[in-house]
C-alpha cells in the first residue's frame, strides 16, 4: 500500500511525463477549416484546441463527466468569519445526499453525476447514504491561532483527492466544495501563494456583515504572519495549505493532480476551487495545460477569485455572478466543454461540405 | 385562411393579452428560499425569475427546446460588402441539411432540435433534405440602391416567422440565422431604430478588409437616407425592415413574437438576430418580458451588437466572442435556461432539508 506522500509524487510524476494527446499546429488547422469564418465561435475554438491537445483530436466522447464535491470544516468558524454556523456544512452533506441542493440540481440539468466526498466535516456525516467517507479529521484547527493541521494531514487531504480523482470514469472533472468558513482560508492561500495584499482576497462570502468583513480580514492578516515564504515552490504550497488552508482545498488540489494524471481535463469552480488550484500548480508545474476556468466570482463579494485566476492566467468561461461553489459552475460549464468536443468530433469541414471560401472555391475542390 | 397582416395582427394581440404564468414577488421568495445563500447564484437567480414568471413556477418540463435557423439572401452582397460569396448561404444550407454545420453539432451538444426554413435564399435548395421551404422571394433587392424589398414582402415574411414559431413544441425558442451579407441589413436596420452613428454599427462581420469596411459603411449610410423617422413605431419597424432589412431578419422578428404569443421563452441569438429582435419589440411592446440574450458578440467585429442589446436593456448570459450566428449561442445558452427551470421545480428550500439559516434556526422550524 502506497504513502500518501508516495500517491502524490506518483501523480505528479504522471502529469509531469503525460504526453499530449493532439498536436497543437495540426489541431489548429483543423479547427481553422471548419465551416465557419476564421475565428467566429471565438472562446469555443480556444477551448476546443485545449480539448484537442488535452484529450486529442477526436476526442473520446465527453458524454460523461463528473462533479466533485470536497466537504469540510473549519476551526476558524469560531471567530466569526461566516455568516453562517458551521453545523451548515453537515446539514449540506444530508441537502447533498437528498439530491436537493443546488449542485445536485444543475448537475442533473446539464447531465452530469456528483460524487460528494467527506474529507474533514466536523459532524458525522455517514447516515447521509451516497456521501463518500474519506474524513482525514473532523475539521481543522482555528488557523487565526495556529497551523490549520499537520503536514502528515495536509498529504493525507492531498492523498484523497488524487485517489478519488483516479476512479473517476470521465474526460471532463469538475472541483467543488462545501465548508462553511472556507471563503477565509481561500482568502489567506491565495494571499500567501500570490503575494496579494489581504484586501485584495478577503471578500465577503456567504455575506458577512462590516463587522465580520473586518474580523475576517484581521484573522487572514495574523494566519499569514505565520507563513515563511521559501523558494522551493512545492514546500511553500504544502506550508502554506498545512498553516492556513483546509482539508478540502488540499483534497480539490489533489483531486486536480489525480485528474490530470488520468490525462482529464480539469474544470476549476469559483474562489475556493481557483486557490486549490494555484497551490495544486504549485505541486505540480504540468498542471496549467489540464485547467479550464469556469465561473468568475461576483467581484464585490469573492475579490480574491480575480486575483487567483489571473496569478493562474485563467479567463473563465461563465461569468454569471456566481458565488455558491459546491461545483456548480463547473455543471453549468460542462455542456460548453462537451460541445467543443463535439465540434472537433463532428463539424464539417470547407473541403468535405463542399462550401466557398472568401476566394470563391472550395477548398482542395477543382481549381 | 387568415392574411399575412391578420396573422401577425393576431400574434401581437395574443402577446399583449397573455397573462405572465407567475406572480413575481412569489417567485422571488422561492428563489429566496432555496438552500444557498441570498442572491449567491447571481445571474442564474435572475433568470429563474424570468423563467417561472413566463413559463409559471414550477415551470412545465423544459427538456425539449428548437432553434430556428432563417435562411436568405442579401442583393447588396453585390456591393462587396461580405468576405464571403452569395452562394454560400445555399450551399450552408445543404451543411445544415447534411447536419455538419456549427450549429447542427453545438444543437445536438446541447440537446437542442434544429429547424432550418428557406424565407429567402437566392437559389433553389429544394434538394436539400429537411429544409422547410417558405421561401418568400429569392434574396432581397440591393438594399444600397432601392427597397430592400416591397412592404407586402416584408408582411409576407414576418407571417412565415410566427407561422413557423406556431409550430414550435418546445417552451425554449432559440431564433437564428444564415444569410451572406445580412450583417449589413441588420446594421442599417440598427442605425435607423436606435439613432445610433453608422460607425457605431458597422463592422467586418464574416471579416471584411479596411476597404470593405469603408464601403459597408457607405452601403448602410446611403440607404438609411432612405428612410423617414415617423413617430408610428410599428409603421416605423415595417418601413425599415422594407427599406433596409432582410426576408430572414423579418422572419425573425415574426418567429419572436409568435413564440411569445405561445407564452414561451424566446432566446435571442447574435447580431442579426438581436436587430430582429428590436424591429419585433417596436412591433409588439410586450415582447421584452419574454427575451433572453444568449451571447455577446466580439465587440470589434460586430460593435452593432452592443448597441442593439442595450436599446433592448439585455444582457447577455454569454461572453464567449463569438460572432457566428446561425443560432449557435442559443444552442450554449438553451441549458442555461433548462438548469434555471431545475432550480425552480427541483431545488431544495431551507425548510424543506432542515438546514440552518444565518440566525443558526431553521426557517419554519420549532423555536
Amino acid at each position: 500500500m502506497s504513502t500518501p506522500a508516495a500517491l502524490l509524487e506518483g501523480a505528479i510524476g504522471r502529469v509531469a511525463a503525460g504526453a499530449p494527446s493532439g498536436d497543437p499546429a495540426a489541431v489548429q488547422a483543423h479547427i481553422d477549416a471548419l465551416t465557419k469564418p476564421p475565428g467566429s465561435l471565438g472562446r469555443l475554438e480556444e477551448l476546443a484546441l485545449q480539448v484537442g491537445c488535452v484529450l486529442g483530436d477526436p476526442p473520446p466522447s465527453l458524454d460523461r463527466a463528473v462533479v466533485f464535491v470536497f466537504a469540510a470544516d473549519h476551526g476558524v468558524v469560531a471567530r466569526g468569519v461566516s455568516a453562517y454556523p458551521a453545523e451548515v456544512t453537515a446539514q449540506m452533506c444530508a441537502n447533498f445526499s437528498g439530491g436537493g441542493a443546488a449542485i445536485n440540481v444543475l448537475a442533473r440539468a446539464c447531465g452530469t453525476e456528483v460524487r460528494v466526498v467527506d474529507v474533514g466535516v466536523a459532524a458525522d456525516v455517514a447516515g447521509s447514504e451516497g456521501i463518500e467517507h474519506r474524513k482525514v479529521r473532523a475539521g481543522t484547527e482555528d488557523l487565526s491561532a495556529g497551523p490549520a493541521m499537520t503536514a502528515a494531514e495536509v498529504m493525507a487531504a492531498l492523498a484523497v483527492g488524487v485517489e478519488v480523482a483516479a476512479s473517476a470514469e470521465a474526460w471532463i472533472v469538475g472541483v467543488g466544495e462545501m465548508g462553511i468558513g472556507n471563503t477565509t482560508a481561500a482568502a489567506a492561500v491565495t494571499a500567501c501563494l500570490t503575494g496579494a495584499a489581504v484586501h485584495e482576497v478577503v471578500g465577503r462570502g456567504t455575506g458577512i456583515d462590516d463587522h465580520g468583513l473586518a474580523r475576517k480580514r484581521d484573522v487572514v492578516k495574523h494566519a499569514m504572519a505565520r507563513v515563511v515564504r521559501r523558494d522551493d515552490t512545492r514546500d511553500d504550497a504544502l506550508q502554506v495549505l498545512r498553516q492556513v488552508g483546509g482539508l478540502e482545498i488540499a483534497a480539490m488540489a489533489g483531486a486536480m493532480i489525480g485528474t490530470a494524471a488520468r490525462g482529464a481535463l480539469v474544470l476549476v469552480d469559483g474562489f475556493i476551487s481557483s486557490a486549490a488550484a494555484l497551490a495544486a500548480c504549485r505541486l505540480c508545474a504540468a498542471l496549467p495545460a489540464y485547467l479550464v476556468a469556469s465561473v468568475a466570482s461576483h467581484r464585490s463579494t469573492e475579490p480574491g477569485h480575480a486575483a487567483v485566476l489571473d496569478a493562474l492566467g485563467l479567463v473563465p468561461l461563465l461569468d454569471l455572478e456566481m458565488r455558491l461553489g459546491e461545483g456548480t459552475g463547473c455543471a453549468l460549464a460542462i455542456p460548453i466543454v462537451q460541445a467543443c468536443g463535439a465540434l472537433l468530433a463532428e463539424m464539417a469541414t470547407f473541403q468535405s461540405a463542399g462550401i466557398s471560401g472568401p476566394d470563391g472555391n472550395v477548398p482542395g475542390g477543382a481549381p
